[in-house]
Order: structure tokens, then C-alpha cells, then sequence
């Protein structure tokens, strides 16, 4: 049984609409789903509480091993990186020293150098690159760490955007460009595969454009998710950093032919926002909607009786079909708890997104059936309980497929064509975080920071130059008239 | 294949011999065995290189399994703590202030209110559990969160004690000093098995006199293991935080019959230390020894050829078993790297403490033998391929139970009775971490303040009072005289 503290006897929770107010429909899903609450004694900060941390964990297994496969290995950097470190990479530095967090004091003495909690790792783990690569053979280095980041946002969302947050960051030398640029976009992909075939989450995988690229990096690979509300979300990135940081700590290596050369780098990440993506893409007016790969617990049996000697019989036939379902490796509990009524507890699982709930009275008992619910779509369903985990199996395959198929029809649905700045303006009109209304514009436009800042003015972004270009091919850029490949992906976003 | 990062082709690392310098052999056996490495650029902390966050992996996975079958379930609280939290309980900060690192500039701005990095998180998470916990329907609540903290030391060790360390704590809170008080104990005992039956570490349990407690436990419960210099080492506690944080916090709950109580809470961590304890128990003068169920790599196949056709045949031959032993979930490696010796490729695995080596060479696989060697034991064998998997399966079990008997013995022998102050000083004179020579000595101490400062004067501590009196009962109290109930261990520690 789930922990008391997340149940409440009079169900308290108000979901707000999304139609009315999407952004406080977010936080109204992830607090009443008990994913996780601000912390307001600590600016920007959240506490993830038992039911989002156990999807994290979920997240992380999927991603953990799908490096592993690829050959990665976890480390682990210090959270304290010397001031000086950051300086080293001039753009590095431009884009995180305002977002800092400074440790001038410790162990009750003024530090003479001070520390900065990582931002991300780049540079400490350049530093530790230069002492372990020697020679060609040193190389690839693939490496890899689970850790919490600290970046000091003005605006902080729950999960979109925190203070402080998880994330892995994978660290990567190379000995060629080209390996580093293999390695980058094979992580990219990595990413796309766990957002698409776990969280059900289709996404679109591009290049940043130079101005929205990481600071140090060449290049910045990006996956964009499209959420209800219209609005972009960049779920996860992949950086081709180049020379830049192995010259600014002298990451060199000696090739096969004796001579030495600055390695090539890498590095990607996700983090704890894509619990944030995950409840803007499925999640309903009755809370969270969770994908089957993902639920912490899959399916949970709601014994229904009047009086107790209904109460043994319901409740003792739930748990042997909770266990047979547990023996087919699903996730599964038995909300036998007293004092609840059978109303109490669905509303309590539906908040939380659990994906199927099975009904059981006297009069299945009787019959030999269930009741099955699906979260994502109204109506139960009477089956036989013989059979029932291959049922449930099935029905959890179903979901996770469907989920996918909703929210990539959505997002296809809400991707317009626009061949002018006037027309993505006015496409974009009222588009906010509350009310919605976004939309993904394919427009032809350059990689010019001139064309960023025009987008900017209007509040719009270029999410990224699409790898797979699914549109008309060159066209003229919309801002600059110039010649240009490919129609680009225009959004408002997080 | 590992990293080829972690091969040097000509073996450099030399280990200081145990009987030399014990303090020298354990630095040089986490560097030449590849688990950690000082990060002198930032005070006192460490890179965890991936051979030792493999272990600790492995660790994190056996205790969590175990946290989760008794009802805990995982959360994460912020890493900053506003400093006036600490200041809620009177010998917490007392205890915790001299070691904080503390954030004065956030956001390229002076912060009102300062935070600190958590050097552990009774202070938040007290916080949260007083706006979480209402009713007694809402206890026992039972967290952990797997974390970093931050406590400035002044002498630092790799492992043993590092400015930060990863770890975890337990966080509950109980409606009853009773249920608080089983929970405590409930918790050391499951380190006790982790500590025995994975790391094949022998440790006594029991209660830290009240000197020596957790700043802000009523009492705490601690495990202590004998390293192979004779010094004790604390390798995990359990406290009984009473009512104290409650108090701090303002914890309460209604209970059954409607009037509000404190709520009882306990607290309990492992940490990275865990991983110097593993080296100071089983390594010998060459290197890492690994008890194979935290090897993250228990068996390396080493090919032995001369030409190349005799390379291709034994290269095969090994993949063939080894693919067997994987179907048997043995973690196995083949070590087909070109350019390096036999010689280099036993002295690589050897300092990284691979439970099993298996040699083949053309004699072998024309005899269908193999040639097995065991990290903990001198000699090899020849035995037959056929039923290898079987066979590996029985050396690791005897590896995994030898290691813990030896260790065992090891305690059993250096532990001794002593009744005097004087007796004590003479047996533990000269003993120092580096020339080793420690004792764990059973004496009739009372747990008096006065006597801990007593033991102080010689460098000693109560390490506790077990909670299994294997001696002879109550005595007199060799400081002041007075009755006392049961002996006590003291020892030189860490």
C-alpha cells in the first residue's frame, strides 16, 4: 500500500481546468498527483516527493542503461568547481556566471579562492580529461555522471525550471571530430528513443542556432517537444563542444603518429524537466495521466463491499489477482486501506496517473470478472479475471501506444507553415504558458543571431534546424531575404 | 573490454607494502586500483573514477532493495539550507557549524539570507514533515533520499572522509518512541547485512555513548568494523532523534483520540565511506581485493598466444565461455587488447581486485581445461571447461565466504579484555593508522562524559556498547569506579 501521507479521507484537491488557466493547471497536476512541491524556504527549489522521484528513478534506469550499452561509464565530479575554472572558456563563463550560486565561506573562514556549485561539469571534468589522456589509446573516453546542478533562475516552474536540479551529464573526448560529432548525435538519439518509445513524448531533433546554442560549444543538437498548450520545450541536448574547452585546459593526446593534438568533446544531458514534459503531454482535467513504462505503479485493484464479510471476500480475491499480475512482472497494488470509499480512492489514483484500476465486488467475485478503467480514456470495461495479467499486459501496450499517437498527432496537427515574420506573428498572437493556443511554424530562416533577435521581439524562438527536413527544402530566408536550406522550427516556449 | 584509459601499458603503479606504511598502502591502492582519485583544486574532495562508482552502484542497489521491502520510499530535498534552520536545534548546530560551507552570493547578488550546503537534511526535511504529517494516519512516514553533502574537514582521506561524499539518509517520523526505536534498529541491522553478507565485513552493533552521538539524537545506534591496522572504523548509524527535531520543527500529529503529540523520529546514513571500509578489509601488498558480490567485473578471461593463429583460436574459445558465464549473470570480461603482455594484463585486473582470473592459452584449449586464479589466494588450478559457469559460480561463493571468515577472525583475534586505563594505553601504544598494530579492547567503562575526555587523553574511543554483551556482564567502570552494566569496545579510530 502507498504511504497514508498521500491520501487525504475528503478528497481536497481542485484540478484547474486547462482551457482557463494552463499554467496553473500544471502546478495544480504535479502538486494534487504528488510529484513534487516548492520549496519555498529555498528560492526556486522543489521538494520531489515520492511519486516523481520514483519516476525519475524509472528514467533514470531507461537512460542509465542505454549508455551503459553504448559503452559509457558513471563517474563522479566534485559539486564545488574553483571560480577561476569557469573563466577559462570565455563564452562558458558569459553564459552561466549570472545564474551562480558562490561559496565564499567554509568551515567558518572566508575562502581565498571561492567555489561555484557546478552549473554543469564542463570544466572540472576538462580538468580531470587532461590528467587521464595521455595517448591515442586513451581515447574515446566515454564517461558519464548522475548529479544535482545548481543555476540561479529568476523564474522557476516545478520541474521546467528549478534552481536547483538532477540531471545526468555525459562527458565525452574524442580523438576526431568526426567520432565526437558520431558520438553527439548517437546520444541525441539515445534521448529521442527514451522520450518517444518510454515517455510517449514525440519530439523533433535539430541543431540550436548559433545564438540559442550551449555556451563553449560548436554545435548544439536539441530534441523540442511540443506541450498542450502549444508551447516548445527543449527536453534534451547534445553538444559538439569542439577544441574549446580542451584548449582552455589542455586536453591533449599523442596520435599514432607521435605527434600531440587538443582531443574532441562532447557533452549531453537531461534532467528532472522531463517529468515537467511528461505531465504537460499526456495529463487531463482530472490530473495526471501517466505512460505504463513510466507508473511507478501500474495498476492498482479497488476492492468495492458493503459489510465486512464482503470486505474479506473482495478484498482476499484482489490479492490473488494483484499477485498473479505481480509473478507477469506488473506493477501492481491492492488499495485495501479502511476508512476510504471506493470514490475516495479512484479519485486519489486518478490524481496520481496510475494507468489502469481494476473494480472488484461481490458480484465479480461471483461472476469470475473485473472492472477495468484506462486513465486516458472515460469508461470501464467487464472482463474475465481468468486471463487477467495477459488482459492487463495488453491493455498497459495499448495505452503507451496510444498515449504516443495522441500526442504526436497534436503536435502534427498544431505545426503550421508561415513565409513571413508578420505571419508567425500573428500566428503566435496571445500565445502564453496560460492560455496556450502555440504552435510549431516551419519558416525558412537563416542561422543569423539577426533573425534570433527579430524572434525575440515577437517572443518567439527558433527551437532548431530540423535533422530531417520535412518540408519543401530552400526557400528564402523570411527576415534577411538570403538564401537558405531549410524551412526551421518557430515556436514560443519554456 | 574496459576503458582503455585505465591500462597503462607499462605497469607504473607500485604499492606500499601494508607493513610499511598502512596509511600509504590504502592511497596507493584506491589510485592504482582505479576507484578514486584527490581533487586537489577543490578542498578535501575526490573524483570517484568509474571501477569505484561501479561498486558504489552496487552498494546503492543492494541497500535501496532492502530500504524498499521495509516500506521506505525515496525523495529529494533541496541541497540549500537556509542557515537559520540550523540554528532550530541547539546541538545540532553546535555539532554541524564548524563544517559549513556556506553560500553568501547567488545570482551575481549578496543574499539576505544565507544558505548552507546540507551536510545532512534533519533541519529540510524536518520542515517538510511538519506541513506533510497532520494525522496519525499520515505516520509512520518513512523517506530516504540518496544525496550529496558538503562537511568541511580539515584532514581528509580518499573515501574515509572527503569534504563531500555521497550517501543516503533515512528520514522517519512515528507516532510512538517505540515504533521510532524498532525503526533505528530496524535500519542498523539492515546495514549489518549489507556490511556481512555483501561486503563480507564483519561489524559490531551497537549504541554511541552520549558523547559521542549525532548532534541532536537521543541516542545513536552505529556498526564499527576492525580495518586490517586494528583501527575501528564507523561505517554506518542509526539515531533516535526523540522529540528534538519535532520540537524544532514543530511536528505534530493528531492522534487517535484527537489531542496533538510531537511526532518520534529517527535518521540513519551510509556513505562512499563504505568503499574505503571495502579496501581496508580484504586488499593485500598487490592491490584491490573485491568480494565478488560487489565486483562490478568478477571474472577476466586472459587470452595467452604467441602468433596470430593462436590468437584467433583462444580469443574464440574464450568470447565462447564467457558468453556462457553472461547467460549465467557472471559479470565476465574478455582482455583481448593487442600490445599488451599477459604479464601487464594479470597486473591490470590484479590491482583492481578481480575476483577470478581465467587463463587460456592453445594447451588449454586443445585439453579443454581452463586455468583459474583467485585474487584472494596464491596459486592457480587447471580444471575442465565443461561446467565452467557451475564452476565460477562455486569459487565466487567460496571467495565471497572465505573473505568474510578471514575478516572475522582477523577481529575476533585483535579484540581483547582490559581492565585498566593503564592496560588500554599499553596495548594501544605506538598504534597509529600507518604502522597499524590496533586492537578493539573490551573494557567496563561507564558512559560518562568523563570517561570518553579520559580516553581522549590517549587517543582512544568508545566505539560503542554493543548491543550483544559477549563478555562478561556488569563490573566496575575502569575510570570512575562505579558499577556499569557491560564492557564496552574502545579503539584507535578513523
Amino acid at each position: 500500500m502507498s504511504n497514508p501521507t498521500q491520501a487525504k479521507k475528503v478528497p481536497s484537491g481542485r484540478i484547474t481546468p486547462r482551457a482557463q488557466d494552463f499554467a496553473r493547471w500544471y502546478q495544480d497536476v504535479v502538486l494534487q498527483g504528488d510529484l513534487a512541491e516548492p520549496a519555498e524556504v529555498v528560492k526556486g527549489c522543489m521538494v520531489i516527493k515520492p511519486h516523481g522521484y520514483a519516476i525519475w528513478e524509472t528514467l533514470h534506469a531507461e537512460l542509465d542503461r542505454r549508455f551503459k550499452e553504448t559503452g559509457h561509464k558513471n563517474a563522479y565530479f566534485p559539486l564545488l568547481i574553483p571560480e577561476s575554472f569557469l573563466k577559462r572558456e570565455a563564452e562558458h563563463v558569459e553564459g552561466f556566471s549570472p545564474e551562480l550560486a558562490v561559496v565564499t565561506i567554509a568551515g567558518g573562514e572566508n575562502l581565498e579562492e571561492r567555489y561555484v556549485i557546478r552549473p554543469t561539469s564542463e570544466t572540472i571534468i576538462g580538468y580531470f580529461f587532461a590528467r587521464w589522456i595521455k595517448s591515442w589509446r586513451d581515447l574515446p573516453l566515454l564517461l558519464n555522471q548522475w548529479a544535482n546542478v545548481v543555476r540561479w533562475e529568476l523564474r522557476t516552474r516545478m520541474f521546467l525550471r528549478t534552481t536547483e536540479f538532477l540531471w545526468q551529464e555525459g562527458h565525452t573526448a574524442h580523438a576526431t571530430e568526426l567520432e565526437a560529432h558520431d558520438e553527439a548525435l548517437r546520444m541525441l538519439d539515445t534521448y529521442a528513443d527514451v522520450a518517444e518509445n518510454v515517455m510517449a513524448m514525440p519530439v523533433i531533433r535539430g541543431v540550436k542556432t548559433q545564438a540559442e546554442k550551449f555556451a563553449g560549444a560548436v554545435k548544439s543538437y536539441c530534441m523540442e517537444a511540443m506541450m498542450q498548450n502549444g508551447l516548445a520545450l527543449q527536453a534534451g541536448t547534445s553538444h559538439e563542444l569542439g577544441q574549446n574547452f580542451a584548449r582552455a585546459f589542455d586536453i591533449r593526446f599523442q596520435n599514432q603518429s607521435g605527434s600531440l593534438e587538443h582531443v574532441w568533446q562532447t557533452s549531453w544531458g537531461v534532467s528532472t524537466r522531463l517529468i515537467g514534459a511528461l505531465v504537460m503531454s499526456h495529463s487531463d482535467d482530472r490530473g495526471l495521466v501517466l505512460p505504463p513504462k513510466l507508473a511507478p505503479i501500474q495498476v492498482v485493484f479497488i476492492p468495492i463491499y458493503r459489510k465486512d464479510p464482503e470486505r474479506a471476500l473482495v478484498v482476499e480475491r484482489a490479492r490473488c489477482l494483484a499477485e498473479e499480475l505481480k509473478q507477469a512482472r506488473i506493477l501492481v497494488e491492492v488499495d485495501d486501506r479502511e476508512g476510504y470509499t471506493p470514490g475516495n480512492k479512484f479519485f486519489h489514483w486518478e490524481q496520481r496517473g496510475i494507468p489502469v484500476m481494476v473494480e472488484i465486488g461481490p458480484r465479480e467475485v461471483e461472476s469470475d470478472s473485473v472492472v477495468l478503467r484506462r486513465r486516458d480514456v472515460e469508461g470501464k470495461q467487464t472482463r474475465p479475471a481468468a486471463g487477467l495479467s495477459q488482459t492487463i499486459r495488453e491493455t498497459l501496450d495499448t495505452m503507451q501506444a496510444e498515449l504516443l499517437q495522441t500526442a504526436r498527432r497534436r503536435m502534427d496537427e498544431n505545426t503550421v507553415l508561415a513565409d513571413s515574420i508578420e505571419r508567425i506573428e500573428h500566428i503566435l498572437a496571445g500565445v502564453t504558458a496560460e492560455k496556450g493556443g502555440g504552435k510549431f511554424i516551419a519558416a525558412h530562416m537563416k542561422d543569423d543571431p539577426r533573425c534570433d533577435a527579430k524572434l525575440k521581439e515577437i517572443k518567439a524562438s527558433v527551437r532548431c534546424i530540423p535533422l530531417v527536413d520535412a518540408y519543401d527544402g530552400p526557400g528564402k530566408c523570411i527576415v534577411t531575404g538570403e538564401p537558405t536550406p531549410q524551412r526551421v522550427i518557430i515556436a514560443k516556449a519554456y
